[in-house]
């Protein structure tokens, strides 16, 4: 799979992703929640997607802060992937978000 | 901790859980989740909940179904622990529930 | 996926999956861990596998106890999905064996 | 609970904590596992260890890698809670190290 242009994900980063910045080779986003209990079953559904999918994130959590990184390793950059899968965590952290 | 008897249990179904159903010995909820992604996070959640207060139920999983079954086996019955355990419960299902 | 024979199902336990036993229009084994921390975490082991191959059996936890039982639904029966399945849970259980 | 000194952490990591380091105002630990599935176990192993004892470090994963960096933020510095927590931690990763 092709690396994006940067344009390119400005242009997904615009339209659907407006929380996650493009640091670097990487999309980022910082989520918080109300305890680490739901801050770990967040991460917990997102696990069981990242294996499906076998796409894994560099991400870190410190109690109910989660922070996750995307990017495509074998593209050296960000593709649809990324783009899909930060869409996807998105949509999962609206039963998180406080 | 004493056993409670079976009106304070039924009193506490009826004021504050309601759907839980009084079997045996033990309180038991069914739980409907959309898929087994959320049903396992919601299990995690849970999961970090019994570990804390040392207190673990009976319970089973099948792909977005999830059953508990609580009770106190020191006591031989339902104590204070399963009615505040269940009232956690229920708070985290709020979270997942369709 | 075809369900297997009765004889093909005892054949395989016979073989590789001594420890499970075939129950109904199943196959089960129960699991006993150390304490209900490693079983947990045995449990998403296995819940990273399940959702990856979008196989979910019907499972339960006890404290320090798992059981599993591993059907087709869509073949009425056992197939090759849950001998390996069953292989692979076997392989996990190694680590959390006491 | 009072900050242990340079000497008594120098002390600490060397005598059980061999494969810790002291760095900036916390120690931390690089651990290597042979898979994401086996990665995110021992995460959720130590996770319920965290939320019962109710301290919670920075920590990140990407793949099979997880890194763990513990102080006590009250006591400004490392104290008694984060070495027994490191002993803990390298205690259920030798269930998960190659």
């Amino acid at each position: 799979m092709k690396a994006l242009t940067k344009d390119e994900i400005a242009g997904y980063l615009a339209l659907n992703l407006k929380d996650w910045t493009f640091e670097g080779n990487a999309i980022k986003r910082d989520f918080k929640i109300e305890t680490f209990v739901e801050a770990f079953s967040f991460m917990t559904a997102i696990a069981l997607v990242l294996e499906k999918i076998d796409h894994h994130p560099d991400w870190s959590n410190s109690y109910n802060k989660v922070s996750i990184v995307l990017s495509t390793h074998s593209a050296k950059g960000i593709t649809h992937h990324d783009i899909d899968l930060a869409e996807k965590i998105d949509g999962t952290y609206k039963r998180y978000a406080q």
